[in-house]
């Protein structure tokens, strides 16, 4: 089993001259960045005050980078193909602003780089130098919207851009290295989803220089039978451009992007026909050239080009080793310079004059700027979902009909997509069905149901490949919801710290506009796990994201369907936001109207006049945030009204868990005297909290009267049980927060010293029921809210 | 290109009867699990009353997970075969207890649970009921190590499970759900990281059933050329075991089995003769079953047995529809119970009389329960490697001396591993080099550096695959080591979840042993990871971590070599904890003598009087957590000692992180008292703190005095700068402190006003020089603590 070589020799000598010239002059670029804080053009002798002192920067990936960077100019301008480049060695940061540079989007982004001699200067001297730019690609490199620094993700990001982008090309470049990543290995299956009537085209390209830190990589190991058989098992048509001399592998290279253009410009059209039949074997290119290639060979009597040795900074004494200067010297002046940049510092016309102009340049493509494309969703008024307070109501069901009718009106602009491990319908969000199907690009059997190559549900087995697909999507401009069990979306809590940290600094670029916010909705709550047990009980992944940056951080746990329904409206229409929506799935109260609803989201948090009479002066504050603590808080307030019916009981409802924090701490943080209206600064307040207790503390240590809150929470006691079992096992249940209540307001302890005890005695008796039945206790199944 | 397929058909009429009675028998008892809670052997006409008014189970996957089991009884009975069974369907949980039960094992550890019709009723009643059992393989079900809650890790736990028991077979399910997620994806690679020689097999078998909650799954739909290409390149020789027909697929699957067996047995005698000159292409099997198999054809009109709607319960309505009770008494007697249990409800011999027997069965596997077979390490006295005070030291380099001679003195008991993503070395531990090689078995060239066949040190570019191969290396009881980038364990979040809460569950099951910690240590830290820039700045795992079970979660943040080596010592001697040590790999200076670092260390916190005269009564406590914040706390001490002579600082250093707690919340918390004669009740205290600030409020916000708490940390401001920028940019330099502490101390605003604006001064004195140099100014990289 063999991959597939391109034949033939494409490039005339003058079209080989100038892609070998433009590639020598990104690799110099590339190397003076990583170097040289001086004499950028070495018009001078190079001296050691010429190299910077903290030499930051990984060689290794970059010719390679570089390389195909070159070959992929030769095939936009050839064919006016829309392209974006996804750089998977992230690292290779010094190649990508070389390139832009060179193809003179670098300077209009930043003007005071131009492409001149000073401008030069500056490039060199700002890479990885304080004040200046980091050593990786990063949303301050145009052209980008994928860092690679953490590895993984390039190739989900890649088919995320595709989507809904009939024209556009994603060259995705994988590092052998990040091939050896789950979240990448997972994504390969990602063609499967790909529909290429609708959606543009994928070209990866494994880049096996065959090294990582310290090792060598697995997948440059395997036999080529091996890898073949894993890459058409992957469902990819393999080809191969293997070598270390630069004429014939520009030739192999040039051969095999027409092969593969053309193949997947066959594919197109006759999927586009209507004419493709099966799944296609989608091409993809295995390049394997020398890592460090063209850089020392040997350093200090050991092999460099070639070996992990050139993973980073081969010439590591540049600035103190004589012999390292001459070398580096030496190395830069083997690209030719002179031949490369006029006396001025600029590109000469035949290394720069054939790439392609305007948005054609990779790094001016519009998609990797999406705030630039971004249109607003068109959105149904939500109020019209809105249900009636009181019977009970599956909250994500009724935002099922509200996301149908948004994914319907959005159907002809094919901005909408929504994503999840298997669970659009288990998650009661089966509506949108109605309107589109599950995208689907592999073999169906007839008792298959709503599969579909064009639907725009994206669903597969793999967190990190739904999360990737979403952050792609967003990243070229379009809209998006991923629907996930709650425990599990820590599956990509490294992943939403990427994109959280992408989000940070892309809002500090004037140049990148806003786009999108990543929407989760996490359902299928810790609360609701009872029968997938301990190990579907987690609510830490509010706790992960609070870390990051207030400005991009939201937080929002719905009480019932029609808080759902508002905060889903504005999640939907905001940008630049990671929002966290916490909502149950299960049949629950709808403790408010739709007008209500609006109104409390709208304040993020208030009181609930009509659940409880505080006389305006209350004796204990209970508050809740989510939705099984809001009917857990309600309930606990029925049961001091009826038992104690003296008792000033204020009920508090958070919808907008960031209000809790002082207004120094994040945007939406409540002034301080509104905060200490609602919950007093020296009353009891009783704290019913979704997720771990402690998160409240963190929130609100800062506030007035914080040493008399007390919150109850999950506190990581969980397994099969029923739902309500869940809630006495971590102390949350209405019995408990009547105790509490009765421990913490002062004088009640004696006085309800007997309601205390039949507490006590409820709890008891509801273990010792679910026991023998194996349910709640009618009464607590029976319970629905009283409005006074 | 095709699967193999086994040819023959082993078994007599006698074998097969009993192999498929026992089949038979567990999907009985599964099925029973599910459903009933009274009536077990259905001796009385089945009623409504008799199944369970909430029915919560995963029937899907488990009739093929009973067959695999009942087939390996065949091999095990046959050959002597030592085997572990891992589950990746772990939904699956009623099969695997039936068939514990049918071996034996299950009503030995649970005697209640007897081998009768009364243990039964209480097998079938206790199964998703509450105070009963969960409903997936969990620490609960005898003969495992692996839960399959959150899919992706089976076969990396397998993998660990196999690594140094030559005599082990780990078989292995991997259901094709989880086959699609990003950690079982990239874990197919890790037979390049076993050694025939001194490692057990793992036989993988990828469970085909074809369907997911809703959707058919990726691998199921591919064609089998796909399929094949897909599992020869990860390396495996597939064999294909595909029939609805329970006989041929006995027979079938018997063949397969004897075959794979025969060809492990093959490689590891090949390979322990010394004649493997290759890495073998271990077999592996893919049995394509239907969902659901054996169980309702329709239900409701609509199609289950292998379909999607198999996945959960397929009779969701027994108790309330007379149609669907009607269904399951035929279903469950479709087994013929009466061929399978004698009147007492006991299995009959013919069903289990052939079983293996002893410590052979896979639910009385010892390795299974590792905590009793687990041997101590032999501890070289770390104090013996303890350094200098003063000259700077990299601590994770002289962590590495101790580490190769605790590699050194186990190497005869192979009990001891260390993992990681590719970065032993660059994390400078590279000593342990000098004694062991990096498993590889996999081709090599000349120029490769201690790749070694039987190495025993694991180096993957996959955190999910080292994490996977140390929980099932532990689990089995051995130890290990993962090195680790601060940043990228957020990687693992999700499966250190699940690890701690198998922890937890096991800490209450006094027949499972305890196992070696999970020991972390996260070095590349977030203050230095100046180079590497933002997206590898994330100390958040800490957080992560603390939100788990506190019996199971230690913090440590050694402030120098020395204090490292003895939080090493301690974690590597340590049961059932999941151990996070922080430790930089930078040259840094080393505060206090080995002994010293002793006394610190067993403390956990401490008052660090050679650094700063309080006279017993400070005017002001600075506190560090962390290496890095403590040179700053340093470092400002100094400055305030040479500026404000008469100020009274007290220097406090914390190692372990959980005695800020309150011992109400954590074993490890300092009583209220001592906590308040170290940090004073009443004065400001300024705390540098490694990561994220706000876990220090978190931790202490019931302490005396958290009020006068001021906590500097990282904010999520960071780049590719100088380490001193990166305190700057998170203002916890040492000027910043400063800064801090004349703001805190009442009358010193005033008094030290130009010592303040001096420390103004100097933090834009620093921005500017790096900006022009590319350094940190010398008296900061040349700056020392002083000892009074």
């Amino acid at each position: 089993m063999n991959m597939h070589i391109a034949q033939g020799a494409p490039l005339g000598a003058q079209e080989l001259a100038r892609i070998d010239a433009h590639w020598r002059a990104a690799n110099y670029l590339s190397v003076g960045q990583i170097y040289l804080m001086a004499n950028p053009l070495l018009t001078q002798p190079l001296l050691p005050e010429h190299v910077k002192p903290r030499l930051l920067g990984h060689w290794g990936t970059t010719p390679g980078l570089n390389l195909l960077y070159t070959h992929l100019n030769r095939i936009i301008a050839a064919r006016g193909q829309e392209t974006m480049y996804i750089t998977g060695p992230g690292h290779g940061g010094p190649g990508l602003v070389a390139n832009t540079w060179l193809e003179g989007t670098y300077s209009e982004v930043y003007p005071h780089v131009s492409q001149d001699e000073r401008g030069m200067g500056r490039l060199f001297r700002q890479f990885s130098f304080p004040g200046g730019i980091p050593s990786h690609v990063a949303p301050e490199t145009p052209g980008s919207i994928h860092e690679g620094g953490e590895l993984g993700y390039s190739l989900s990001h890649a088919y995320g851009a595709a989507l809904d982008n009939p024209d556009l090309l994603v060259a995705c470049v994988i590092g052998d290295g990040e091939a050896e990543t789950g979240p990448l290995a997972a994504s390969w299956h990602s063609n499967k989803f790909l529909d290429p009537v609708g959606d543009g085209a994928v070209l990866p390209i494994l880049h096996l220089n065959g090294y990582k830190i310290a090792n060598p990589t697995v997948l440059a190991r395997l036999s080529d039978d091996e890898l073949t058989a894993l890459l058409t098992g992957y469902g990819h048509k393999p080809y191969l451009v293997e070598g270390d001399d630069p004429t014939t592998v520009h030739q192999l290279l040039a051969a095999t992007l027409d092969a593969v253009c053309d193949e997947i410009a066959a594919i197109q059209g006759s999927a586009r026909a209507g004419e493709l039949t099966e799944r296609p074997h989608w091409p993809m290119i295995v390049l394997r050239t020398p890592k460090g290639w063209t850089g020392p060979k040997q350093v200090d009597g050991l092999p460099v080009e070639g070996t992990w040795r050139a993973h980073q900074v081969p010439l590591s004494a540049a600035r103190d080793d004589t012999d390292h200067l001459a070398m580096l010297a030496d190395w830069m002046r083997s690209y030719r310079p002179d031949e490369l940049f006029d006396a001025n510092g600029a590109p000469l016309p035949e290394v720069v004059g054939w790439l392609p102009a305007g948005q054609l340049r990779m790094g001016a493509s519009p998609h990797t700027n999406g705030g630039r494309l971004v249109r607003d969703l068109e959105l149904p008024d939500f109020r019209a979902y809105g249900v009636k307070p009181g019977p009970l109501a599956e909250p994500t069901r009724v935002l099922g009909g509200w996301v149908r009718d948004v994914m319907a009106a959005n159907a002809a602009y094919r901005n909408f997509r929504i994503v999840g491990p298997d669970e659009t319908e288990s998650n009661r969000l089966g509506a949108v069905l109605d309107v589109t199907g599950k995208a689907w690009h592999a073999r169906t059997v007839d008792t298959d149901l709503h599969l579909d190559p064009h639907g725009r549900i994206m669903e597969i087995l793999s967190e990190h490949t739904c999360q990737g697909w979403l952050e792609g999507y967003l990243l070229t401009g379009r809209h998006g919801l991923f629907s996930c069990y709650e425990a599990f979306v820590h599956i990509v809590d490294s992943m939403v710290n990427q994109h959280a940290k992408w989000l940070k600094v892309t809002r500090e670029l004037d140049w990148r506009k806003p786009i999108p916010s990543l929407n989760y909705l996490l359902t299928s709550h810790v609360w609701r796990q009872d029968h997938n047990g301990f190990s579907h009980q987690d609510p830490g992944f509010i706790d992960h994201v609070v870390n990051k940056k207030a400005d991009v951080i939201r937080v929002y746990l719905p009480p019932d369907a029609n808080t759902l329904l508002s905060v889903a409206d504005h999640c939907l229409r905001s940008r630049d936001y990671i929002n966290v929506m916490v909502a149950g799935k299960q049949p629950a109260p709808t403790f408010l109207d739709i007008d209500e609803a609006v109104a409390h989201c709208t304040r993020g948090l208030g009181i609930w006049a009509w659940a409880a009479d505080d006389g305006g002066d209350p004796d204990v504050v209970l508050a809740a945030a989510g939705d099984v603590p809001t009917m857990e808080v309600l309930a606990a307030a029925d049961l001091l009204r009826e038992q104690l019916p003296e008792l000033r009981v204020r009920v508090v409802n958070v919808v907008d868990l960031m209000r809790l924090q002082p207004q120094t701490e994040h945007p939406h943080g409540l002034p301080d005297a509104e905060y200490d209206a609602i919950f007093t600064t020296d009353r009891p307040v009783v704290f019913a909290y979704h997720g771990y207790p402690w998160l409240i503390h963190r929130l609100t240590y800062r506030r007035h009267g914080h040493e008399h809150l007390h919150v109850r929470g999950y506190k990581e006691e969980g397994t099969t049980t029923t739902p309500f079992d869940m809630l006495v096992r971590n102390d949350m249940d209405r019995f408990h927060l009547v105790i509490d209540v009765i421990d913490r307001v002062p004088g009640l302890a004696r006085k309800a010293a007997g309601l205390r005890q039949a507490m006590v005695d409820k709890r008891t008796e509801h273990t010792a029921y679910i026991r023998q039945t194996g349910q709640d206790l009618p009464e607590i199944r029976d319970w629905t809210p009283t409005r006074r």
